[in-house]
């Protein structure tokens, strides 16, 4: 049997997942793990690299959002997943990495400097931030993953991790880390509510596990072609926001049905997003009974989260004995026994 | 009782020890474990910070070093020392004091901007050499030190390591750390064989276990006042290293004599460096006899690692827990059973 390929993958703990984590990176997991052996993780030391002032719901959000990858079939047959910081030892590659990062390659970061620009009301020039490539390459090569998902704009991020990965082998002389490739994957855009992207700070969601009437009245008041004002006007589907979930939700035909009723004005904006509130909600009806069902069974889910971790704790723990041995550290107590000789 | 206050000190693995450290830090150290409860580490991580391209040495430094704490007199019975990457604790606390320090903090350290220009064989531009004192910072608070033992030239470090976790504090809106002071120590300046600072790489030391013939034959070669030529010279004590050594090693009616014999050139530098070989192998002889002792022994210098290690581990759990609890970090799995609810 050919040993499948690994993949590694995570996702900060922002609490209840929406529309566009699903159609973005979930949707994306579900198939990955039915093709690769992957490891995804909840990545809550991430989140205080932006969040250390504000962190008190982590723990929650945490919960919240296994719940959901579970739901929406995460398997853990079939994939690991664990919580980031339930590993120490990502805490300790990461250390091990910054000693042989060189400043400019993490001071040139485009998203660095972004990030310090965007969000000027957060104190964001600290050391954890400016080192969150490092922990990110420690997570990502602590499994010696051979690949890692990700859209184009975190192909930086990989390259970084390629590049640490090479520099760790060529000062200590030792191919402990493969070079993770990146995973080029195209996601579908679902634009908010309001047509914006999709965001928390935005108020713009919709979430998986939402009630069918909270989704109902969602839809309902959600944007369309801004043109399209009386309901004689014809209009231009790709104008709104409600053909884009068409796109995503409904079968082919209809897709082409209501385009063509929205651009003849045979069909008006109420019936347009009647139908695809029905689509939207037997796709999503069954993921909101699943979570149902897993909030009324936490010690299933804790369960899982320990096999996870204890598969996850094996991996980082193989891969710390290799490291410490390359840079000739210490080893751990029980390997002691041959440093009798000085 | 009265519970002891907590002494934290680090020392970098660099192999068998000199009369500079031992005269530096262990003497001191060995007075502090009577008074204080005291935490002594090997900073092997730290070494990482200036010598992550040359690591090989690092384990048997390790051993060698702590052999030579045991030979001085530290007491695995007063105190407790173990080896910084024994404790993954240190690591993870870290990562979690850099989310919240600002960067100026550490650009402004004037070691750093030092080390910067000292150094340029080696490229320090690193992301771990930026944040070693954030490193540091962890290991004492880590064991919610009250005092660090520093010279005149650290306080700023242990400045920097009470900022920390007055922020920590701040932020979190609890007590978790209490702010560490430093120990102001006055230590007796012991010159090298030729004068400089006695320093490794310089080649002009003395070490602590050194047999007595090798410590003869560097006594009898070490530089004296450079004025004095001839055996009828005139010397000038203050001039000559052998003097400084005198000081520390010989008894005070001695040192007046040696003292005036070298001014009034009744005394030649051959006999006055005779005496003071006698009383450095008097002092030194059972410390290397100790050593020579625990080299047969490595059973029980394991396991005194191994005591210290549980004891310093216990300790630094318990923080760990408050720490994550202050931030609102996952729980260990452990504690995950109140989290039924969310």
């Amino acid at each position: 049997m050919i040993q499948r390929k690994r993949i590694l993958s995570g996702m900060r703990p922002t609490g209840r997942l929406h529309l566009g984590n699903l159609h973005g990176a979930l949707d994306n997991w579900v198939q990955l793990q039915k093709q690769y052996e992957c490891f995804f993780f909840v990545a809550d030391w991430h989140a205080l690299t932006t969040d250390y002032a504000s962190s008190s719901r982590i723990r929650q959000n945490i919960w919240n959002m296994i719940l959901d990858w579970l739901s929406v079939g995460l398997d853990p047959q079939q994939c690991t997943f664990f919580i980031q910081s339930d590993i120490k030892e990502h805490a300790e590659l990461s250390l091990l990495l910054g000693m042989i990062t060189p400043l400019p390659w993490l001071e040139r970061n485009p998203t660095y400097k972004e990030h310090l620009q965007q969000m000027d009301q957060k104190d964001l020039s600290t050391y954890g931030f400016l080192g969150y490539p490092v922990l990110q390459a420690a997570d990502i090569i602590m499994y010696k993953a051979n690949g890692v998902p990700v859209g184009k704009d975190q192909l930086l991020h990989v390259e970084f991790t390629r590049e640490i990965a090479r520099r760790f082998n060529f000062i200590y002389q030792r191919e402990v880390f493969p070079i993770p490739d990146p995973l080029l994957t195209e996601v579908p855009v679902l634009p908010g509510l309001d047509g914006r992207k999709m965001s928390k700070s935005y108020g713009n969601c919709i979430y998986i596990t939402e009630s069918a009437e909270s989704i109902s009245e969602k839809i309902a008041k959600m944007m369309t072609d801004p043109q399209r004002v009386r309901r004689t006007d014809r209009g231009n589907p790709e104008l709104s926001p409600v053909f884009a979930y068409h796109r995503l939700y409904s079968p082919p035909e209809e897709v082409a049905d209501v385009a063509e009723g929205c651009r003849t004005a045979r069909i008006g904006c109420v019936e347009c997003k009647k139908r695809l509130t029905q689509n939207v909600l037997a796709r999503l009806g069954p993921i909101r009974e699943k979570r149902l069902r897993l909030e009324g069974q936490p010690h299933v889910v804790r369960e899982i989260l320990e096999a996870g971790r204890e598969v996850a704790g094996r991996e980082a723990g193989r891969t710390m004995v290799e490291v410490r041995e390359a840079i000739g550290l210490s080893m751990n107590p029980e390997c002691r026994v041959e440093e009798r000789k000085n």
